[in-house]
């Protein structure tokens, strides 16, 4: 008998037979709160489908890359930055991530965000943003206010 | 100014400039009462990912093909067959469906059936069952009954 094909839903947001891993190695980039499960994966398809949770209050790495992203927020709600501008996100809502867009997500303080996050299987690795471009983007109003880049006095 | 990044979900599980389309051509297969949406596809990535809704009572195409399908239930209950099993499914369930499995997704008679449905953007046409094939399924407990064909006396 092989591996039923069905993982059951399980409360919190978890599923049987899937691993709640960390987001990042830790200090590898700024980030706050968050979590990461891959739902599907390996060799069966050309994509990765991922769910990331996102704490109240926490924050996804403010970075950009080639390869785009598909996201559907499943849970909670928030924010997010995609290139020169911040959307409030809540449940079901879509969100694509063009390739070389800044991009960042953030909880509410009083919700988790939680989201789906479709992308290609052979992707190139994320960038940072240099001093110029965080000055760039800080340049933008709304902008500003809004990104994290773990430098933030905790208020 | 372009498309905003952002596609807020709808009432009714429908989103912003989300088409609605018809599932398959009518004629071209069996299925009953399911609809289509395609939330992510194009050239951005290497897979689309899209939504089906099967009504109450109603039933997708009984197929198979060399491509997987990676999906999530996103709404209601019902059930599936993947290969020679039928399982029950409902809310946030995964269900993995290898290459060349045999499979059909109905919908209880008092629920939608609504699911997320990942395939890769190159893929093969799917198969329907011949003869054979279908005295083969029906020869194992469960699926025999499970199994919609569009041959069935409405009941």
């Amino acid at each position: 008998m092989t591996d039923s094909p069905i993982r059951k839903a399980l409360p919190d947001f978890r599923w049987e037979r899937v691993e709640t891993l960390r987001y990042k190695a830790e200090g590898s980039a700024p980030f706050r709160d968050v979590t990461r499960q891959v739902l599907f994966g390996g060799d069966a398809m050309r994509c990765e489908w991922r769910y990331f949770e996102v704490a109240p209050g926490g924050y996804s790495t403010l970075e950009r890359h080639e390869h785009a992203h598909a996201v559907m927020i499943l849970r909670g709600h928030g924010a997010c930055l995609v290139g020169d501008r911040v959307h409030t996100v809540g449940e079901r809502d879509l969100v694509a991530v063009p390739p070389l867009a800044w991009h960042q997500f953030r909880a509410d303080p009083d919700a988790p965000l939680g989201f789906l996050c479709l992308v290609d299987t052979e992707r190139d690795r994320p960038q940072l943003p240099g001093p110029d471009d965080l000055a760039a983007l800080r340049r933008i109003p709304g902008v500003a206010d809004f990104i994290r880049t773990g430098d933030e006095t905790d208020g």
